[in-house]
């Protein structure tokens, strides 16, 4: 599939919805528990895909369009949601996620892209070089990664319960 | 987690809506591509998702309920969907997968199954003796994982465009 602004919104728009339909109204049992130490659970991947919205993507993008590979990325805090969600709820962070979703698409879509554009470099702290459209393609790629992850997680908490079954699913041990 | 019918059907009565919330007005780009030969796209899934429904899950469990290991479960046809899908819309899966969930998850409720229940065996043909707890959970972890797959499946369409970023996402190459 060729990147564009059009398709990739389609799944960005999408994705608060897909995460309120899967967590909104469970039970703790499947939102607070993650796969062992130094893992997310789905509270925590919220919380993280929120950290994101407000100082990764739309931040990054502007950076290239403005500044090109004069400067550089700054690194991702993977671990900045432990603090930032703490005391929130679930359904805090939901209505969080779809109100800054909402107005990076909105910004997105503003910037009427050309493939010109999306050919233009900037400076990633570990990767180097990358296009605008490598990153707008990440971010589609994160939201995507993010809801299979979500899910493995909640599936591993019922791994114990399934006697010989685990052996049909390679995700469990993935 | 211990297995519970009402945890359980926490996530069997959602299944249905994620889906719709995943892929309901996405191009086809994004749902009907798959990730190689002998692999499902996001329609064979929900293809897939509807024989479970009807030929499986429900019915492993009242043959164990009525017939405990006298009987073996029917092997799942896991490609049933190619011919079962053949000339559906989208649209008409992700209704008719929410209309005969339904009418299993109403089933399940009306059973009122006890833990001397959940213990009772059946047997499976190339796993040998379960318990209906093993196939219960199964059921919700089946869901889970192919939620999963879905969002990998549609990953990985842009892998292509992310330049060095797939080095960072495991997943893609999972």
């Amino acid at each position: 599939m060729k990147y564009t602004v059009e398709q990739a919104m389609e799944i960005l728009e999408r994705t608060p919805a897909v995460c309120t339909a899967l967590l909104k109204g469970l039970h703790d049992d499947w939102v607070m528990n993650n796969e062992g130490p130094d893992t997310f659970s789905p509270f925590d991947v919220l919380g993280h895909l929120i950290h994101g919205e407000k100082t990764d993507w739309v931040a990054r993008a502007k950076m290239i369009l403005e500044s090109g590979t004069a400067k550089t990325f700054v690194p991702w805090n993977r671990f900045a949601q432990y603090e930032e969600s703490k005391g929130k709820t679930l359904n805090e962070l939901l209505e969080e996620f779809a109100s800054v979703r909402k107005a990076n698409v909105t910004w997105l879509s503003s910037q009427q892209l050309s493939e010109a554009d999306l050919d233009k470099k900037g400076k990633h702290p570990a990767l180097g070089e990358v296009t605008l459209r490598n990153l707008l393609s990440t971010w589609v790629v994160h939201d995507l990664t993010h809801i299979a992850q979500i899910t493995r997680v909640m599936a591993k908490q019922y791994k114990e319960n399934m006697g010989p079954w685990p052996e049909f699913f390679r995700i469990l041990s993935f």
